[in-house]
């Protein structure tokens, strides 16, 4: 039924396909209705927004160069004006992608939309005050690092923090969709997936960072460092009597402070990580680890010798 | 030889570097003659491609995004006849940039172009049925998930899928390189490196994704489900007499309907995991597993604890 | 104090905010004061380098598709004089970036700058041989690659191997900053991090890529292939009697000829994997292996089974 | 008091400089406070949107340069449903632009933007034929070109007209602001500045077209064929009691069918040039002009001459 | 019959629209089929090409700027090496859009259009030393021009100039459109309407130029100077006995050697204005001048004066 | 010579050209040998530095077009930090450009830039003074205009004269080139060609404004109106002993205060056009006229009448 032969004597029948393609049972279930008139949230609007927080959080590395401190706060605010603009617009289309026909106070959404926008603005200084923290953590965390503006500049661990830093607090404050998406771009580019959820602590570093994954309701605590490829994750998803997920409930470990994850580690469950414990390298755990402890694959699996054999 | 020193008062000799690096031992093996007169690929027109096409698939996510039923259709068509063109032009330079000199036969070359490219449109309305339990599948999939469409509008699974879907239809008509610069593309944006080969059911999901590796000739049934850093991989290559790797052979693993396989694990070979198993974290697997089976990492594996210790 | 408390009847108070993140105390830290008048390193002139430098090392791959024998020495010369002048200015900015004030003999700068971008310059015949053997390794090692052109157009261990060629040796020069620019640039799109410190020998190949970490005093030898997701790491981190991290001491491995590392495998540590020797996937290895050893996960990483057992 | 006074140890005062700039003495009368929250039209989006309406009025020449009669309804109901919400929203913006305080019926001005907006778009079968009577005009009254389609193509002529007349219906319609930036962006382009406000019949053709300008009330019938440098312009500007100039009376000419009025000649007020008139170069006229009249500039215009002499 | 009545309730009625604008009657004329699958010349690689070319035939004044007596070949190479090309396929695409559907060998059009471009680069040496020429004319013509330099880098005269030459040379040779839209970007920047037909000798200059309008079948010899408005025009359309305008008879003037011809004075039909003649601003001239003449506007044309008058 | 014959059988002498082309008596008159290691100036860095500026002068208008009192400074501070940067360093450009090889302190050249560039800025003030009355000159003067807005923000007088009064005041500080290119932007876009030496009063309008010219010396009073076509240039240039143009003198018109002069007119020479005087279209004046006088073309050049002549 899905193919329309065709042979060497038969163009491309344009119109059957476009009237296959549009049948409404054809895309049911992939076809996004905008609702209120409303078109979806922008990501290049988002990544705007973002790359002009960054400009203003790290001023002289980002955005204009060359700013001095006579002039940061003129660049500050110009950035800050508009960003507060763009982002009550894109908070609004995240409440609309999700809103359900029959709920229309629109009016409401505009003025909440901007009321968040507003108060995700007022956190600012916080945020940068956590990301500061995080500088520091990267440079004495890595023997590779010669100042602590390498890696504000270049180093994935602070671009997916910020990104990461900037989409939770949207997230605590109940902005829908646009801190999901804000997190997703740090992971397409970095290989870090942190959910906007997650709870993480200051002084926090990711070194190298490809494959790590954050679930959404993870707490990690102060000065923890991760390695790539570690994963923060649930290990089962309860579900209602229907046999659907229940969503939202805490499913992921808990990190205390001071914990070091090396590469390759998968930790899955509400377990807690006590506070300055160590887990090795692909280690695979599941349970709750005592303060201190450290956490060592098997022997067996730092592998057997076999002289001369071929794979 | 390579060399051609410098000091304060030399400035650069451009004329014997060029003259270096344009001699035909120098750039034997890494220069592409085009042949019959035909351009490369355009890895930004195939991007092109793929986006009108995501628009497409999901109308009202991608592309024009206030759609509505009744308009879908111009877009539809417009779109789909654009592609139509542009995609005949890049498979027949496909076929060009692997021609062997001799075979000159373009005239042919072009209406098989032509006829591919019908061919793969006519495809599309079953690229979609396929995707939109993709779809499904990662919203029950993932807890974090709150509505259908969050999962078209950014979850890497649904990214990567798309490109596989497009370009496996592709490599199963016969088209060249063009299938694997498509899917390409996803790895790089989302860390899933799926080859256009590998044959996969409907109701599929990969959760965070990066660092998935799905191998030429695997087998995925229905409703499979993976995490981040999962290996389907071939374990050996047979060579020939000569030895030459023997290519095309069929050396990655069958998975079969409703299997789940957690982050980390590998598995390599021409193996068969049974339908229903589930695969532990980590796992590094070369043999087959029974329907139902479920493998974990070794209890040592799990971690062993040394109190105080440093590392 | 970070919080400035907002309600439907307060607009934001750009004025406030602004002065709260403009002053000292908050930016301290996380603000480039730019050095002798020189704005940062820019990330799009590197790219647009690194792009002109792909051009002249895979000519009719990159850049102008349709280049001839006898058109490649205009192709080539003019992109060498652009790229001449650009990476000398950017390796100038690099200097300034981590001057430190007193030191201001730019004239010097300048001038030394200019020499280490001819220098460079002058390697580029040397890079492309051996960025022919990488090829010749991706196409041998890899039995879906129907042609070594495949490879170099669209592999992405090519083109990681590329950044990290290039920075390498003007790391190897004395250039900073510029170097993990570039490697991280190749991070950001394979999922492979090199560090520019690095030692790799000819005929290097890297399968799929995604989440493999080469640490900064690794030394590679020839003809080695490795796998997605491996790691050659440092164990540890010596600090000096103050406790800072001593900085650029030999702490990742040394990989003989020869060496196959699979998937996931990480090895730590100034350990030496003896020649021809194999490490398989997932492996955590701290210690040095004999020359032809088969390194593999223990058995019970094997995975042991349960029947029919919920997750 | 604008000065302020600079040496060779003064920096820019920042500070000073955007104060006195930012006093509401200094912008008075440069500002544009939004109205009702709207943002200015943009000169892009109208650009867009003319540039689509030319896809669709001539198709094949501009947009989609493939398209057949078989694919050319999806493309025009694609622009079209592009163009209309586009539309919709710079018709608002041209109210707003113009909104006095007081009067903030936004709803009321929402919805009759879309309805001028359909309005107009159910008039674009009208522009279309007056066009293509343009078109015939252009071939039959240039020697120079081979093709109508060429006209269509590359003639400033077309480009103006099509401009005009796709303004002018907006201007019918009551649309503000919009118009005539639509007509200025021809103007910059052609050198044709023709109000939005004129009444232009069929079959009319502006040869080279540099210089022309057709003011607000300006009337001109049938095949009428201007020439470079043509002023059809107002003679006096009548005041009202308070001195003021009286907005939208009629005050320039009017031009019957068949009229030829040739390079450079001035032609200002309500006068009347009757049915198949030729007006020659450079003339200056203020007065009416009966049918069939041959108007010259004088013999002594043609120049006298003198010999040998010197300017 | 175009108005479709639209009222407060009635949403656009796309369908109809777009029926009304895809029926045969309404596109006919206004619609361009593609002759033998090929698109339309592009605006924006013509451009490209002549942008291209300025580089080449100045160097260091437009393309790369910092380009050196020894790196110049390799620019100019390559520059030439892509113009070769582009201009190959622009000038068979100008063919085709003028082919009648009978004529269809392609293959020789093909080599015929490489043929041209290729007799096209060859008189670029030429076409410099013109307007090198044309330069020193803009130079000493102008007493604000402080050094040649500047007239090459913003004048509109060597801008229009330099558009003029190529696509002479380009019409000379017989290729088809291409040229007429090269001089059309050239009219549409600095309002120097040149038509491509047109014969201009060396060292010619033409200030301001807004206006200007040179037309098919001048001739200008060396030397000639013009000012802004200046139309050297047809004076009258001989028709075939059928009432069509013959196309390409001489119907300009031929402007001798050293002439000045002032502002705004219009030149109309196959007059002869005699070596050395001098024709002052605003004069209106259809016959021919003998050589030395001076021909100034009549005395009354110089103003009469009344004192005191309103307007 | 130029000519290098070329049949069906020969390809493009791509070496032969290029060496052609590349050979000192060819380029020689043409080339650009960069001063001091200097770039050209960069008319797209120029024409953004306009927008910025004209984003700082008409807060609303262009730019950020949200802009409030309040945040208005943020912007204004932000535009105008950038733009003393790119200032400094296209005014040292200009002057790299017409610097001798000779006199070489450039360090000297550096500071004049960066002092030159602040003292255009603190001259912002008083520009937007004059913009001001510029405003309201177009808004009384032109019965077609709404609003004062509507001529800021698409009337080509504004636009004109935004960027001529940028210019005359760097061209007044001694900056040199910049001036030049600035005003021939609006050229360009707009058809006024004001000299950047002209010195014109404040409320001054040109309406249409195509084919405007100004020269170099002419000076303007208050509450002048211009239209389109009005030439105020040089009559004669004289010349000094060896027959060089000399440059700089007074040679064009002074028109003093409440002077109106319609479309086409020419005024030549260092004359005066007296307090109020009105001067008619398409006149030719070489003399100066008393105050309040009213001069028109003579009554012949009215237009003289035949009946029923063809042309």
């Amino acid at each position: 039924m899905d193919k329309m032969p065709l042979n060497d004597e038969t163009p491309l029948d344009l119109e059957a396909l476009t009237r296959a393609l549009c049948a409404a049972e054809s895309y049911a279930g992939v076809y996004h209705r905008p609702m209120h008139n409303q078109p979806m949230p922008s990501v290049e609007i988002l990544s705007e927004i973002v790359e002009r927080l960054r400009a203003v959080l790290f001023p002289g590395y980002f955005g204009h160069s060359e700013v001095t401190p006579e002039s940061m706060r003129f660049h500050a605010g110009a950035e800050l004006d508009v960003v507060a603009r763009l982002l009550t617009q894109q908070v609004k289309r995240g409440f609309c992608f999700l809103c359900s026909r029959e709920a229309e106070n629109c009016q409401d959404c505009e003025s909440r939309s901007r009321e968040l926008a507003m108060l995700f603005l007022s956190r600012l200084p916080r945020i940068r005050r956590l990301l500061a923290t995080d500088v520091q953590a990267a440079f004495v965390g890595d023997p590779a690092a010669k100042t602590p503006g390498e890696t504000i500049f270049c180093y994935p661990s602070i671009h997916a923090l910020t990104n990461y830093r900037i989409a939770h607090e949207l997230n605590d404050l109940g902005v829908t969709m646009i801190p999901r998406i804000i997190t997703e771009m740090a992971h397409s580019k970095t290989g870090i997936d942190i959910h906007p959820g997650a709870t993480i602590g200051e002084h926090f570093f990711i070194d190298h960072g490809t494959g790590v994954v954050i679930g959404e309701t993870t707490v990690i605590g102060r000065n923890v460092r991760l390695y790539q490829g570690v994963t923060l994750g649930a290990k089962s998803f309860p579900k209602d009597d229907s046999g659907k997920l229940i969503k939202g409930i805490p499913r992921h470990p808990i990190v205390e402070d001071d914990v070091v994850i090396y590469s390759g580690a998968t930790i899955l469950g509400r377990v807690t990580i006590g506070r300055g414990a160590t887990i090795g390298g692909n280690v695979w755990l599941t349970r709750s680890v005592p303060a201190g402890a450290r956490v060592m694959q098997s022997k067996a699996g730092n592998g057997s010798f076999e002289h001369g054999a071929g794979i």
